[in-house]
Order: structure tokens, then C-alpha cells, then sequence
């Protein structure tokens, strides 16, 4: 087991850099997030990593390769929090990667492909509504356009603020090669429930589900709740009611795995004596099986539609987001599970509920995940935590797995992977 | 048929006293109720009543009797509004009573007992869930307690509002004389489609519903929407979706006319990638029959309870109001009933669904509703809308009334009856 002496520190440093109040307040481009990447910058370099910040402001750490012009291995996770999150979400990801690099360090390890510790800009989406926004910058391209139109709370374009920053909207400079990648690997907690369910500290994710996102508008008839009798009603929220059921009962009856959540419930006017005659929904459906989502999806879908015209109530649904889940490659499974029974360490294989810059590389390289369990499955909220010692865990799975991917073809693990 | 004219423009400034948007929004002790109050004691001192104002704001507007002893008949309604109401709820009872008084003046009638015009506060529950407060203050008293427990969306209780309004509830002023009445009368929009269904300009109550209202919290766990298994949720929304779809199955399929809405929901954190841990829910069950009440009461609790342990949902009731259905007086009935036939206006006989302010008065006097009909049945909605006729009728027969309750007694309607 390796010592946690410093990743102690290295959390509670992290911790500090926060608004005040419960949990960490640290959005993306605050003053608060540039401390902490002043603090990453700092021990990246500690460990001999050479540094640069891209035109979005990503940071990349870089351990040169024994063939500088090999294939580069990336691994990412990134550092900024939603209003009141915890101190692992994004944190572990980058913490643990520069771990890894100083028990190479100690240990002597020459990776023959350069290796690359990316913390990825802006990743939560509660400054600018869209998550993941520094990978997608440098996998996908944002237009001038979208900067411009992505506004955070105050109103600030992200245009304005990545100037403010110093950072060139105009002209970005990529400086991650993506024709030249042999690998992706990010580590990062489960935010779910499943691991610490199966006692397992360590999760090797299979694909990162993507989700279909529907606003539903249900328009029945807002009549008063003592005087009109049952039959005589449009109550819009009893439609939603039904809704909110099959939602549920499609996602649980899917053949594979599928989650389905309505998150969001508005009802107008909302007050004892008026029957609903508005109602809004949020409807979320994910599955890492495209085809089995697009059946709940359509399901769903139909049911809206039946439930309507059975009761008289107007319905206008609104797809807000429709992504493809992502398949992790297997080759990098394999490694990871490797890694695992290496190190004597029991491992579950399960699908990513949740978003994570890796899907955007899952484009470019073959990429994995590594999860840790969270207590409770609670994340994005201060009462997030993760033991030291699973931490530790996972960083000798991240370390064993990255000296593999650096030091081997993928399709050959045994070259320069013996010491 | 009378002059509508002073009516129509009295309900036209009353339109005035709203919060921009649709409909009227007027909602009890708000800045728009106040300068409504002062319109409103304006055209009552304008027709030579003696206004004063209780305690708890309710308005008393007196035309003394030849005997100022002799048993007062008060005739009462309100002037707060539901969000986004209309604007003859509550109205047409304030205005139709002054419009009578302005008749009495103009036919020199001699009123031998005291007529008390009373402007309740607060009649809707839509600023602190309870109805019928001015009324309930009057009749059975509020409890410093209770006026500090009873708190509006903004937080602020009761008991803070009536000092702010410059009201007194340590030592709350009652000023009807609850011990010396002789009938009470309130006119009203049906808020039902009864009436224009049989085309009967008028509606003579029989008895008034009243409401029991629950408020429920459940609790579940706030988890991530994308990566926590159907398996492994208590989603608060999913359990609240069952019971809002059992309270419509147990009011339809009641013995007597029940009717059951649950017109308030409430999730936490209402976003879109988390499961909703908490939801509330405001329940109102009603009946003008006391058994068939309580036996859908009964039926949806228990289903509250078994839905809660299935489900792994902490559920928390709470009983804001349990009121008894109430049957108005025969005596009262039969002179509105004659009110009728003596203006040669065709009625129907009809029980109230809704509460009113004189269901509370109703156990201190003979106590009569005369009710107008309302386009489609709708109220609580911007669209509420009952035809001037209709109104005519209305203070005919309020007219009518109101000379036969103060110039006689009950039962020798011919004294002092004559001019």
C-alpha cells in the first residue's frame, strides 16, 4: 500500500480553495479555480511534469517519452466543482494522475510513450448550463458563436470571460495532438451507489451512458377544486402523475440497463384550491445501450401521447439533448483488470451513469475509467467523501495501469513493462 | 331590472388592484389588497355606512337600524384573489352588497335591525394554505400560535404580517357581535357549471362542502439521475406520482359526490440530474357529506402509509384543515326563495362545493348563499367571468332579501316589509 501522506495534504490544500460556505464552491474561471490551478501547475512541476495551458486554459503536465514522437497516453479529470460540491469530484482524477507520477519518480519508471496529466477547464455545467466544456473544446471545436451565446448567471459570455482570463477565443491553440493518442484513462469517483453496494473499491466502467433529455408541457384546465366534480376535470397534474410512473416502469422493464428519473415537477398555479392546469416535466433517460434507451425514449414517448388524449389534456414535448453513449475500449478494460488482480485488488465492471471528459476522447483513442466508491453514493453536494484508503487504492490501479499503457503496445503488454 | 352602470365601473376599478400578468393577482394583506380596502370603504362611507375594521382587518361597514339593539343580519364576502384569478370571486358578493345598500338609500328603505356589510380577510388559502381565515378568526379565533405557524412562500408567518399591517394579534378586537345576529347572507359566482348547465340565473345553497386539507412530506434520497439503478432509488416523486393518482381513484369512486385534488407539488432539488429526494404535496378532499369525506380521508392515508413502506419513502402528514360540511338554514332558503319567485327570476337548488366565509358565520345564525353563474364553470383563473344580467338578478334578489331579513323577523316576513 502506498503512503497517503501527501494526497492528504494535497486534498486539504485543495479544499481551501473555495467560496465560503458548506462544501467546495470552486466554478469554473472564478478566482478560486485560478488558485487551485496555480496549486496544480505547482506540483506538477514538483514532479518534473513540463506544463502548458491551451487557449481554452486546459492544463497539460507532461512526462516526455523515452520515443518523444511515440503515441502519447492521456490522463484527465478536472478540477472545478458545482455550487457546494465536494472535494473528490474532478480532484481525485488529477491528484491521483500526479501521484502516479511521483511513484514513477521514485520507482524509476521511463515510460517509452509520453505520458500526459490533463485537467480539463469547466467540466461541471453549473456555470454555463453545458458540462464538459474544455474536452469538448478540444475534441469537437466551439465556435466564436456559441462562446459567445454560452452566458453564465451573471451574464458574462464565456467569450468575454476566457478573455478576461488571458486566454485567445479567437485563435485557440490546441495543444493536445489528437492523431497521436494511444490511450485515454481518467480515475474518478463513482457518484452512484453500486460500488459500495458490492463492496468492491474499485469500478472498471464499461461505457459512459449518454442522456436523451425531454421537456414535457401538459396543458389541462385550471378549475376550482371544490366545485367541479371528478368527471368534469382536466388535471394536468394526474397526467404528469401517470407520466412520472411509466418513466419509471420503462427504465426498470428495459432489457438492458437504462435509468429514466423525472428530476424536474412545476405545476401552475401550484396553490390548495386550484385543480393544475399546468404542468411541466424533466424527464432524463441514459442507458450506455443506444438502442435500448431510444426504446424507453419511445415508449415514454407514446405513452405521452395516449395519456393526452385519454384525458383531455394538451401535451408538448421538447427533446433538450439527445447524446450517443460511449463503448470504453476493450483493450483498456482489460488492462485496468490486470492492473487490479496485480495489485490484489477486487474490481466490478459497471457502466458510467454520469457525463465525464473521457467520452469526448473515447472519439480519438481507446479510453477507460477507473471509480472509486463514494459514501452513499453522494456526490456534487458537501457531504461527498471517499476513504484514503480506497483513494490508495486506486491510485496503485491508476499507476500499474499507466506504466502498462506508457511502457507497452496496448496489443502487447509485456514490452518494457519489468521493472 | 336595476342600472348597472356604478357596477360595472366599480368592477372595472377593482381590476386595477392586481400584480401585472394575467388575470387578477390580489392576494391577501399585499399592497394591491390594501389599496382594493381602501376602494372599497370609500364606496361604503359614499352610501352613509359607518365603517370600522376588527383585529384581523376584516371590514364592517353598518347601516344602523330604527333599532340599534334589535339582532344585526350581516351579509358578507371578500376581495382577495388566488394567483392569476378572476375578478368576480369574493367581488361580486362586496360590490352586489353595497350595490343593495345604495338601493336601500335610493328606495329611502327604513331598515328596523342592523345591516353589517363585512369584507373578510383573507379567504383564500393561496397565501398561507388555510382558507377563510378572516372569518375563522371572527368565529373560532386564531391562536398566537397558530398566526406564527401559518407562513406564506416567502416565509413571513401571519402573526408578522398583521403588525406590519398595523394589526394587533396579541389582542385581536372582534367587532361582530357574534351573540346578536340575526341572519347571515352571502352572494357568490357558483364556480361550478351547475347552474349554466340548467340556464338558472340564480342558485339557492343548500349546504357548503367543506374541505379537509393534508400537507405531506416525503422523503426519499437525492441521488444521481445517471448513475444510481432503478433498484437502488427511493425517488420522493415516483411515491408522490401514486398517491396524486390514488386521491383522483378515491374521490371518483366514492358513494356521494367527493371530490379529491391534490393542487400543490413541490420537488427538491427539482433539477434534472438528481433523483428528487423530497417532494411536498398539498391534498384537499371535499364533500358537502360528512362520511363520504372522511372515508376517502381514510382510504388515502392509509394508502400514504403503504406507499411510504413499499417504496422506502419517509412520509410526514400533516392535518391543516378538517372542517364539517355545513347545511344552511331553512328559513334563510325559503326567503331567498321567495326573493325569486318576487322578482320573477328563475332559480335551482344547489349545495356549495367550494368553502365560503359563511360557513363559519352558519354556527352563529340562520345563514343563506345565493349564488351567480360563471361561463363554463371556470374561476380561480383569469378567464372567471359572470354576465352584468346575471349580476342585476343577482342584487335584485339580494335586495330582496336583505329588506326582508332587517325589516322583519324570520318568521313574519310582512313587519315593516311594506315599502
Amino acid at each position: 500500500m502506498i503512503s497517503t501522506v501527501d494526497l492528504e495534504h494535497n486534498f486539504a490544500e485543495m479544499a481551501k480553495f473555495s467560496l465560503p460556505g458548506e462544501g467546495i464552491t470552486r466554478l469554473a474561471f472564478s478566482d478560486e479555480d485560478w488558485q487551485a490551478r496555480d496549486f496544480i501547475m505547482g506540483l506538477m512541476r514538483r514532479e518534473g511534469l513540463v506544463v502548458r495551458v491551451d487557449g481554452f486554459g486546459n492544463i497539460i503536465g507532461r512526462r516526455e517519452g523515452l520515443n518523444p514522437k511515440a503515441k502519447t497516453v492521456v490522463c484527465c479529470s478536472h478540477i472545478d466543482s458545482v455550487p457546494h460540491g465536494g472535494n473528490f469530484d474532478g480532484v481525485l482524477g488529477v491528484l491521483g494522475a500526479i501521484e502516479t507520477v511521483k511513484l514513477m519518480n521514485k520507482n524509476g519508471w521511463q515510460n517509452y510513450n509520453p505520458l500526459e496529466i490533463v485537467v480539463f477547464m469547466c467540466e461541471e455545467s453549473s456555470r454555463f448550463g453545458v458540462a464538459t466544456l474544455g474536452s469538448l473544446a478540444t475534441c469537437r471545436g466551439l465556435s466564436l458563436k456559441r462562446m459567445k451565446q454560452l452566458k453564465d448567471a451573471a451574464g458574462k459570455s464565456l467569450y468575454e470571460i476566457l478573455l478576461a482570463r488571458g486566454l485567445n477565443p479567437e485563435n485557440m491553440e490546441k495543444t493536445i495532438n489528437l492523431k497521436n493518442l494511444k490511450a485515454c484513462v481518467e480515475m474518478h469517483i463513482e457518484q452512484g451507489k453500486v460500488l459500495e453496494a458490492m463492496q468492491k473499491p474499485i469500478g472498471v466502467v464499461t461505457g459512459i451512458a449518454a442522456p436523451t433529455r425531454l421537456r414535457l408541457q401538459l396543458d389541462g384546465k385550471a378549475d376550482h377544486s371544490g366545485a367541479t366534480p371528478m368527471q368534469l376535470r382536466s388535471d394536468a397534474l394526474c397526467a404528469a402523475a401517470e407520466i412520472i410512473l411509466e418513466v419509471e416502469k420503462a427504465a426498470s422493464s428495459a432489457e438492458k440497463l437504462v435509468v429514466g428519473t423525472v428530476g424536474i415537477v412545476k405545476a401552475f398555479p401550484n396553490v390548495m384550491n386550484v385543480i393544475p392546469g399546468q404542468v411541466e416535466l424533466g424527464i432524463d433517460i441514459r442507458s450506455i445501450d443506444a438502442a435500448a434507451k431510444t426504446a424507453v425514449v419511445e415508449r415514454v414517448k407514446k405513452f405521452i401521447i395516449d395519456t393526452g388524449k385519454r384525458r383531455g389534456i394538451k401535451t408538448a414535448l421538447e427533446l433538450l439533448t439527445d447524446e450517443k453513449p460511449v463503448s470504453l475500449a476493450p483493450a483498456v478494460i482489460k488492462i485496468i483488470e490486470k492492473a487490479c488482480k496485480a495489485n490484489n485488488i477486487a474490481y466490478h465492471l459497471l457502466p458510467s451513469g454520469a457525463g465525464h471528459d473521457t467520452m469526448h476522447l473515447a472519439e480519438f483513442a481507446p479510453a477507460g475509467m477507473i471509480f472509486l466508491p463514494c459514501r452513499d453514493g453522494i456526490s456534487h453536494n458537501p457531504a461527498e467523501w471517499t476513504s484514503m484508503t480506497h483513494i490508495a487504492q486506486g491510485v496503485e490501479v491508476l499507476y500499474t495501469t499507466l506504466c502498462t499503457l506508457t511502457g507497452t503496445n496496448i496489443n502487447n503488454e509485456n514490452t518494457q513493462n519489468n521493472n
